[in-house]
């Protein structure tokens, strides 16, 4: 049998989700029986029908995800991203038409993220058979990401010499001043300038 | 069949959880089903097996909690809080061993909260055949929490002339300073100062 304080200790395993909010959401939990209910309901229908698209590796609950069934969109241009959370927020901007595929992470050599964890053995195999004439590496610009987008610039200028690359492009945010921006990103934004 | 959006949306009803924390919430159960499952099933267990304990309010397994069970306790002061996370918050300071008793929240006629919701029934019967010689009201310093105190203090005055009544100390946090406690709070603190 379980008590309160189990259930505590499990939800601050959560990402941040200290001791304070897990013992505030687990006392939401039990004084909200029906809610809690629900929310069993469907995180275990969620959890026991979700798997990765056998293409992008979005996750999704048919085999693929209705980006890649959407025959619509743009053949020729793939985006590359880290995370279904990155991908996510590059449709929100509703301007790539593109495909994604999903590295499912980024090389991070500290933490035993080698090349072989992430979903490049996919991507080879994608790009040999695909009609893409541009990639566009969109993985985050810290080191981790961009140690995965030099790698992968690698492999496709060493097996895939007809693709266009493009990266993501870094500078001062919109809305954000020069003042405050950190040295290492306003040394990119003034190497980047764009010319008019 | 329920998608990640159903299970996102389920989560940002939980307390101070919005539509960004409940998507990273919902990456982390589907990414991790073993953590997720495990969850599942201690959240399924504590809410179908934990009651109110019969005297005090306490969630508890058992009809009695661990604290009303105690027999080693002072049974001549009572403290009465709205809430059992109040009631824990007490517990950690190690400094009060009386028994306690949970109202169950405080009086807010605007949010539909009458002394008829809270667990002051219960309350009357305890002291009606309980030793109590102390009620320490610990309610929170706040508009329904004072109201709580003083519509407790009414009937304690009333019906069990022979008990005294003590309130929690209201004054500057420890390692807070004058300068930045609010009006209200620093009136107060005036107001109550201690002799030595």
């Amino acid at each position: 049998m379980f008590e309160i304080i189990d259930l505590i200790n499990v939800m601050s395993r959560l990402p941040s989700i200290g001791k304070k909010s897990a013992s505030r959401l687990a006392y939401y939990f039990i004084k909200n029986k029906d809610f809690s209910n629900d929310f069993i309901k469907i995180l275990d229908n969620v959890i026991k029908n979700i798997k990765p698209c056998e293409i992008c590796g979005k996750f999704t609950t048919n085999n693929h995800c209705e980006i890649c069934s959407d025959l619509t969109r743009n053949k020729t241009i793939l985006c590359i991203v880290e995370d279904q959370k990155d991908m996510q927020a590059i449709e929100e901007t509703g301007v790539f038409q593109g495909y994604y595929h999903i590295l499912s992470g980024a090389i991070n050599p500290l933490e035993g993220i080698n090349p072989d964890k992430l979903r490049i053995k996919e991507l080879n195999k994608r790009l040999q058979t695909s009609s893409f004439k541009e990639i566009f590496i969109a993985t985050n610009p810290t080191v981790e990401g961009e140690a995965t987008f030099l790698y992968l610039q690698n492999i496709i200028l060493d097996s895939f010499k007809e693709i266009k690359i493009s990266r993501i492009a870094t500078g001062i945010p919109m809305g954000g001043s020069l003042e405050y921006a950190d040295r290492y990103t306003l040394s990119k934004a003034i190497q980047q300038k764009q010319y008019l």
